[in-house]
């Protein structure tokens, strides 16, 4: 896969989504289109809240909904970004320059489904992450798919899409940060292994886990201790319980 | 919800899903349907590997797939298993009796999405836990969708479906497990917690979690550290954060 997403449109869909929009301070929310609200009281409660935060509402036909969601189940709400939803290199090297001593980075080598995507960031905006790098020309993007699955996550990160994966693996570990390669084949566990620091964790494809070429950059490959007759799990899955236990041993707590 | 679930077809959709059960050994997959394999070197891989196991093939019209699916995605290829895939009552009061002193249990209060049951059954079957169980007459069941996403993991697990659900809790208790409640409003961290022994985790549906008359039969309810600003975590990814988690501390592995 290598087509440009220049042309994904930046799309909240759906009220869990919105709603995560406007607890997190609606950041870049610019306006929200939706159906003759009838007597759902969530979604009233919803419009309500964007009314008193001053975002623009616009009443629109489920047919012109249906076009903005792409196929994306919205439930007669969506919300419209303004801003570019990802950062790109000028920012990253600001904030490797900035980041704190302990900053936990995820970074997606090219992820196909985008609910995939979409739950690791969610994931990743839950367990503190403090930057998401994902490859500019490569895998699934931040589509209306993806952000719905997200819940709102992404006013919580930093993401930067970045084109030079060779030289953003190089400016990344520059910076002190340990580059660890989440793999089934790997021989040592997550629970092994030390993830204090500056850390920044790789999940690959679901097919192919992490490319060869960026595996090849990796400090470290670690598994996930499953069991040896049934070593599958879904990335997001896989993501989550590598970013909580980076997070429990940032914290230093231990039973 | 309350629909029963007694015609409920036993089919696995997907290369995946097949190929997972194959692996494990095949247990109570009877029967492979599937499309003119054409020139696809993993379904061809998989029907031959299935041939050789001496499970029979198939052939059919993508039609006929289709119906067997029940829209579920199916990529040409479906399992048929014969034997009911839960167990009852009876295997249920034998597993107490003779489970060992450290094993884990899932209980999934009335699931709704079955995306996220499957998924569930996958992190479950990785994590090494010992039984699953669900209430008999309420959430999602193990319908082909569910199935596709544990992706072979139900040949791992042994799994209860079970009616009386107070009676079924206390039970539990009654063999020495303890019982803990994921909540996101809880003030204990999972972190923070004894998960040796014998536990038994309860996760609750995507909308309202742990039900309240689940939540009162719970030792004690705890949750997943997230970022007080979006505590906000897919239930699949909360049970493999949590199973995992407890695997470790079973494991006594500590950093």
């Amino acid at each position: 896969m290598s087509k440009s997403r220049s042309d994904t449109p930046a799309v909240l869909c759906g009220i869990h989504a919105v709603e995560g929009a406007l607890k997190s301070g609606h950041r870049g929310l610019a306006e929200i289109v939706h159906e003759r609200s009838g007597g759902n009281p969530r979604l009233n409660a919803v419009l309500s809240r964007a009314s008193n935060a001053g975002v623009r509402l616009q009443q629109a036909s489920k047919d012109v909904l249906d076009q903005l969601a792409g196929g994306v189940r919205h439930q007669g709400i969506v919300g419209l970004l303004t801003r570019a939803p990802t950062l790109g290199l000028a920012e990253f090297k600001d904030w490797l320059r900035d980041c704190s001593p302990n900053a936990t980075m995820m970074i997606l080598d090219g992820l196909e489904d985008p609910r995939n995507l979409g739950s690791c960031l969610r994931s990743a905006a839950a367990a503190s992450v403090d930057a998401v790098v994902l490859p500019a020309h490569e895998g699934a993007g931040l589509t209306p798919a993806a952000l719905r699955v997200a819940a709102g996550g992404i006013h919580h990160l930093n993401i930067f899409e970045l084109g030079n994966w060779s030289q953003t693996l190089g400016q990344i570990k520059a910076a002190g940060f340990w580059l660890m390669g989440a793999s089934e084949r790997a021989e040592r566990s997550i629970f092994e292994f030390d993830l204090r620091g500056r850390t920044a964790w790789v999940f690959g494809s679901e097919g192919g886990g992490v490319r060869p070429l960026t595996a090849r950059h990796c400090d470290a490959l670690l598994k996930i201790p499953t069991i040896e007759k049934f070593p599958s799990l879904n990335v997001a899955v896989a993501a989550g319980v590598a970013l909580f236990e980076t997070l429990r041993q940032k914290r230093s707590i231990s039973t």
